[in-house]
């Protein structure tokens, strides 16, 4: 039987500002039979979509993706916040849906040519999606699908990358 | 074989500030191989010390313990820095090697009794490991070991945790 991950997301009103529902997914990770399952469904999709490495965007995006990678045998990339990266770095500006940032990955993190799935917990405006975009075609790779926990349609963050094919295990209406 | 894993790691002289040597595991992560393997050993320890969860500092936390929760069949709890957790969290400063901070987890991420091992990249001067104690034994759990890719012995880090188990997988001298 489907396992109901929505109800093992806490909605938390006006975090981190007013008018913001938070979805958090920590009770799925702390819960062990919901994070391998949730871990495997992102695994067995970007395994359709012939992944050759994963991206995660700080800092959740490395909860998500880790084990991904490690379930199907793939190599990790950081997509990470300034400052972060020790070593020489390409370099992308996005928009959250509250406030900014950039987001980093070594110029050697990705080869040219290489398929790359993005793992995520949560598809809002696709702000970070098309930073970390930007940052794997810099490096001459391609984005070949993006993973969420959990999609908010309403933001159409799908209509700002309608090139990019992309999967979430929950929606929620409404945010 | 054994991997040396040692030779995959990228030493980057004064980052992020003059006069440290940064140890870079990313070359680790983005080899499938070398990512998957460095895993499995964590696992193996923290199934040896008979691991009920898996608690990993942000950031790179999440990047060594998370596949290792999943390995394993375990749940994830992240130590997070402050204002990123939404709900009701306990709280725990800590001195960096360089600079301080604090971590928060949610008060109800570990039941009372739980065996925990957490996760991490690098053990120094072990201030995110003390904080991370705290949060565990203030939750009313007992840490039972802590995992890292790598240490530097010369800063003692183990000498202000006597009674914590400690494993590395590599250790660099003269840091």
């Amino acid at each position: 039987m489907a396992i109901d991950f929505k109800k093992h997301i806490a909605s938390i009103q006006d975090f981190p500002n007013e008018g913001i529902v938070f979805r958090d997914i920590t009770p799925i990770l702390q819960d062990p039979k919901l994070y391998k399952a949730a871990t495997h469904e992102l695994a067995e999709y970007a395994k359709s979509r012939g992944a050759d490495v994963i991206v995660g965007p700080e800092a959740r995006g490395f909860i998500v993706g880790c084990p991904v990678a490690t379930e199907l045998g793939l190599g990790f990339v950081p997509a990470r916040k300034p400052h972060k990266l020790p070593r020489k770095t390409v370099k992308a500006a996005y928009d959250l849906e509250y406030g900014s940032n950039s987001l980093e990955m070594h110029v050697d993190a990705i080869k040219p040519g290489q398929k790359v799935v993005v793992c995520d917990d949560l598809l809002a405006t696709a702000g970070t999606l098309r930073a970390t975009k930007q940052l794997i075609e810099d490096l001459g790779a391609k984005l070949v699908g993006a993973a969420f926990y959990i999609e908010l349609p309403d933001l159409k963050g799908r209509d700002l990358l309608p090139d990019v094919d992309i999967y979430s295990l929950v929606q929620f209406h409404g945010a």
